[in-house]
């Protein structure tokens, strides 16, 4: 019997560049007869919602019961999102924005990952380019491969803070050139930008005519001196379509909330038809329920500061512990302290571990051998370095590092 | 200054095809003026959630209120969906099949367009053709354009109960056919398949090499004499993706839940690497939230058959006072009374009408002059026919067969 169809390895080879997807590949590879009984560290994703002392705030749930109960949002939403969501979203940007935005600027999505798919779809045309970071947050690259769009990287340079490398930028654009993404706070590399770094991002944008991505989805989760400040407040340099979602700062991502809002005072997105298309994509596309879009506008109101306070503390905590204890580990350096975000980037001395042939499979073998899972640096771009995520309890975060410190003992020549 | 960015043409294109966007357009017609003090009567869409008599059961609020507080369900989900939720999902369906499906089977989508979004991503590829019923689902015509595939069109037969002309299938399909779309319960057509013809169905898939896409949105809502026979039952024939939900029978389409199972007992799916594919789109596509998911087992387990026999009642007597009413509006024949689904499907003598160019112009019109909207047969591929939804208040349906009957004796020709 032939049938008439088949694997479709376009989106196999696509999902293959998920962090989901290479989690669950070096988790297969935990050996549990080599690390019987030790529990697993997982410091691979920005998800801490297990740990008690990243409980999301109880006005949270609260908010959530009381739309399930009031039966009211049980309808199917609007491919946008239902009114008093985006106005409750555009009202908490606005805080930080030196003009104010409406509903009609905000567009919600089935999170932060949806919101990617749906940029990436509406920008992508045949011919066209966009600028991706280097090192980057793998679903742009995953979701790039179903769209035409070339895809070019300029470099966050580590010894300068993870600032953009402008020039690099500035020579890799061209007419057809979209739109520059730009992760602040840092996804991989835990660093902010300062207002004169983002001055100059967005003054670039301009002058090659393109829009800025800002993938704010770490907003306000910033613990050193640097200020968190939204690239929208540019964004009457050059038009700014701004990622966001609940997900981190309320530690609910498995509520799937985010939202696309345009930062564009001049208008330049509906003058040209962006806005229009944004609309398009979300009338096809998946929605968030319409019962977590009727929780919204309590969950922005009603989480107390001393939530947000308490987040932050814990994780200024954990880049003190860590940027501290990780000098004591052979082979590994990490050259900025996290100021924001969830991470960390690592850099492996490869060439003094002997038996371990990159940052995979350093990921690898720290798995099976230890029960402890960290993300390869490849995957993001940077070949020998790895991500970690310091948002863990203190006590995890610290036996992670000993058993870092273990396996590149163990691992490490001899001459 | 010039941007290199624009609209998205080909989006903007899709997007006009749907639902939402065809009943955004009729609603902007309502004359507020000339239909003053009249209440909107909306049998547009399969919604009727809004309708204190189809109020979601109380069991459902509280599974997902039990999620909620539980905070177990607040981390990021699997691609695929959370093991309990799937395997739930998997001892539901399983009940009407003379084999069961095990939670490897069921993949969870954000609602059922998500998961027709998801067949229609994976089954793509270059020169490769689909064929969809006519008249058809909106969605799939929309998401078929984002893939490489042609579309090719099948009737059904309203004189023969709106059944798929199988002659035609057969002839519309070569080498290049992935897939046949049967929708059964029937939207738009509020029909329901006997297991003989669904056996013809499968057997002509088999024949020709493809597997079925069936949508059983609208599984178990029937309420004639006909009863409700998934499609599984004949995946040994053919293999079958099943699309499914939660929003049609527990009557929360905006909780955005549904899924795609695998009726497939002898593993093509997984031999042609189909299955795989699934799992990679997941990986990369937006989720149902983790606390939607976590409830999603109570929801099943304890919503009260007294509840879904109620549902099918209401629909039952909708069915009946609509197709004996409608009978006496000149101009519009119904020649199949609904048996399942939410849905009649209406035909009307444009002929007769003056003033009134098209299915789309009586849409508009009503909906000016009547405060009123039904969707045009034009957009599910039915010129001069219309979709009426008979979900609603019986008062509510009487109503608005008044309003139809009186407009089409204000625009029907004297001669």
């Amino acid at each position: 019997m032939e049938w008439g169809f088949k694997e479709n390895e376009e989106v196999d080879a696509a999902a293959t560049l998920t962090i989901r997807n290479i989690l669950e590949a070096i988790k297969r590879n935990i050996d549990d007869e080599k690390t019987s009984g030790k529990p697993m560290i997982h410091l691979g994703h920005g998800d801490p919602s297990v740990y008690p002392c990243f409980r999301a705030s109880t006005s949270v749930e609260d908010a959530l019961v009381e739309s399930v109960r009031s039966a009211n949002f049980n309808s199917y939403p609007a491919g946008v999102g239902i009114e008093p969501a985006r106005r409750a979203v555009a009202e908490y940007l606005s805080k930080d924005l030196p003009y104010n935005i409406t509903n009609d600027d905000v567009f919600l999505t089935a999170g932060a990952n949806h919101a990617i798919e749906v940029l990436l779809t509406v920008l992508g045309r045949p011919g066209a380019n966009i600028l991706f970071p280097r090192p980057n947050y793998p679903v742009y690259e995953a979701r790039a491969r179903f769209s035409p769009l070339e895809v070019r990287h300029f470099d966050l340079l580590p010894d300068k803070g993870w600032e953009v490398d402008l020039d690099a930028l500035k020579s890799l654009a061209d007419a057809k050139t979209v739109a520059i993404v730009v992760i602040n706070p840092g996804n991989p590399c835990g660093n902010v930008f300062t207002f004169d770094h983002m001055k100059k991002i967005a003054e670039t944008a301009r002058e090659l005519g393109v829009l800025v991505i800002a993938d704010e989805v770490y907003a306000h989760q910033v613990y050193a001196e640097k200020p968190y400040i939204p690239m929208g407040v540019l964004g009457d340099v050059a038009p700014v379509l701004t990622v966001g979602s609940l997900s981190k700062r309320w530690l609910i991502p498995g509520w799937r909330f985010g939202w696309i809002a345009m930062n564009d005072p001049t208008r330049i997105l509906q003058q040209t038809g962006v806005a229009g298309s944004l609309k398009s994509c979300l009338t096809i596309s998946a929605d968030p329920p319409t019962v977590i879009q009727g929780a919204i506008p309590r969950v922005i109101k009603n989480t107390p500061e001393s939530f947000f306070l308490n987040v932050n503390k814990l994780l200024k905590e954990a880049a003190d512990l860590f940027y501290e204890k990780v000098k004591e580990i052979p082979l590994v350096t990490c050259p900025h302290k996290p100021e924001g975000s969830m991470f960390a980037m690592v850099k492996l001395n490869i060439e003094g571990l002997k038996d371990v042939v990159d940052d995979t499979d350093f990921c690898m073998k720290l798995a099976k051998e230890e029960c402890m899972i960290l993300f390869p640096g490849d995957a993001v771009g940077l070949k020998n370095w790895v991500r970690v995520s310091i948002a863990t309890e203190p006590q995890v975060l610290e036996d992670g590092i000993k058993r870092m410190k273990a396996f590149c003992f163990k691992h490490a020549k001899h001459d």
